[in-house]
């Protein structure tokens, strides 16, 4: 995590005498998420995850969030469920920073996904979108065609740094992406980060998916070609045709796309990767003192949406048109 | 932890396999500890903890390490037991690294040391020396007085970096130690690192210690020492003598003090200040690239020294002579 917050002793005690969870065997930090710290919270009714929601995360943005992970746990998602406290309320205040119980998944999170954890994740994907249906807050994604100029904005100066070049390069493409990209596709309910970190696995079964913080209304493809870019390619750069074609399989199956929005993938999985290359990018040149994560390389995503520049279309991903 | 090694799926598989734990369900990172990476492993048999021994760990004193947790818990200390796996080792190789699983231990450590926690330390500290009688095993303590010279070289030059007149400070402060550190005192197993983060309390009673990986033979009396130094001394800067005397106490409770060894508490207790400012001077002085955590401050620790200097006599700890 970006951040560890110490919770003292009597503060915790004071938080969850509120639950009625019983009583707390154990409470450790997870080395894991960045934008918020969590914790394993072991109570003598089981495991629960216990997180401080820090910074990054703007308050107004947490019902959505909690409202969310419920939604779709009653409507058959396996995902964090939050536990609402004695007065009924799911969100607190510890340490000075909103926070939150919710149910432990089990399962892993996997290091080498291969072409059928592609397969599951494509179903799992197309399973939120349908039971996002009928939630009834809406969150703008921030991190949108709008949302990424005046990212590059508080990053562009230094971009070169990076790389040389990297500036004009990002600027020749928010350009052309701020004209093209796509006004209605089929919108809904998106992660917008389903990252292989936050799928967890048992025993080569999809067991979970978890982090819905960056959650929000957007194109359902977009969401699509988030999962593209984090599942299948490979560590030296090159896409693997085997595993986006079982993504997109495995999403066809439980919702078949549209023929708009199979002609928008390429261009949107440019943008899914210049808003990761900018969050990136931005992360890089302002590590906070004292971070506990190493930031990720922003080039990854560079090069990423260089092979997307180069696809004609979706058949470059492994589908039969 | 210092470093977060990342388990390949199948390595893990693979390694549990070996064990009669049941099947995974869930593995995290925990975001404590410095000197290696520990993970929550939760089993269908319920929670473990796995650990892989990262460089700062002499293999070979792996043994040392391992046997000590079985003979205390086999006279009764609540601490991590090693699993044996299905061929009878506590230790394998994972990821590349020595690796052992030990029993998960319930309770939380205690982010502000009150008076009735002292005196737990106390007496848990004097059960710990008298349940390592008979172990058969030994290991030198690297990090008594023999030790901190040699330390110091490897810091000395850019000591001043950290507070002008460091280097001087220190070199006076050996040049004592040295000539004057007791040799006679009653030996034993010591912990040698018994600070509050490795002491779980349930409920305010003591439920266990762990982390052992600085356990050595040197004199007892030092490891109370260490305890005064990390368990005592307020955020100020200043001793609370009302914890040092509850400490004492709950030491003597269990195993009295020798006159010789309390005639030594205030040297043994500067030289346990310099041990840990040395070893943060160095830490300070050389954090690793990508290190995910912030190293800790050396200068706490020559507040302390120079309080230790101006006591006469363990009247000073709050103890009645």
């Amino acid at each position: 995590m970006a951040v560890y917050t110490e919770i003292a002793d009597d503060e915790l005690a004071c938080f969850i005498a509120g639950y009625d969870i019983g009583n707390v065997v154990s409470l450790k930090g997870i080395a894991e998420g960045v934008e918020n710290s969590n914790y394993l919270l072991v109570t003598d009714a089981g495991p629960h995850i216990l997180t401080l929601y820090e910074k990054r995360v703007d308050p107004n943005d947490l019902p959505f969030f909690i409202g969310l992970m419920e939604h779709l746990a009653s409507r058959g998602i396996n995902c964090p469920q939050p536990v609402r406290n004695r007065e009924g309320q799911a969100l607190g205040m510890l340490a000075g920073r909103p926070a939150a119980i919710v149910t432990f998944l089990q399962g892993m999170w996997v290091r080498r996904p291969r072409a059928d954890h592609c397969l599951a994740i494509g179903g799992v994907l197309a399973e939120l979108h349908i039971a996002g249906e009928g939630f009834e807050l809406t969150r703008h994604n921030a991190l949108t065609v709008d949302g990424w100029r005046p990212l590059f904005d508080r990053a562009s100066a230094r971009a070169d740094e990076v790389m040389p070049g990297l500036a004009d390069d990002i600027r020749a493409e928010l350009d052309l992406l701020e004209s093209t990209w796509p006004t209605d596709l089929p919108r809904g309910v998106i992660h917008a980060d389903l990252f292989p970190d936050n799928v967890f696995f048992l025993q080569d079964e999809l067991s979970g998916v978890i982090d819905f913080y960056f959650a929000c209304n957007d194109f359902l493809a977009y969401d699509v070609a988030v999962c593209l870019n984090a599942w299948c390619f490979e560590p030296d750069g090159s896409l693997n045709v085997t595993k986006a074609r079982a993504l997109l399989a495995g999403y066809q199956k439980v919702r078949p796309f549209t023929p708009a929005e199979l002609a928008a993938l390429p261009l949107l999985a440019r943008g899914s990767a210049l808003r990761f290359l900018l969050t990136r990018l931005y992360d890089w040149l302002n590590v906070p003192p004292g971070a506990l994560v190493a930031p990720k390389d922003p080039l990854e995503y560079l090069r990423k949406l260089r092979f997307h520049r180069m696809v004609a279309d979706v058949s470059a991903y492994g589908l039969i048109l």
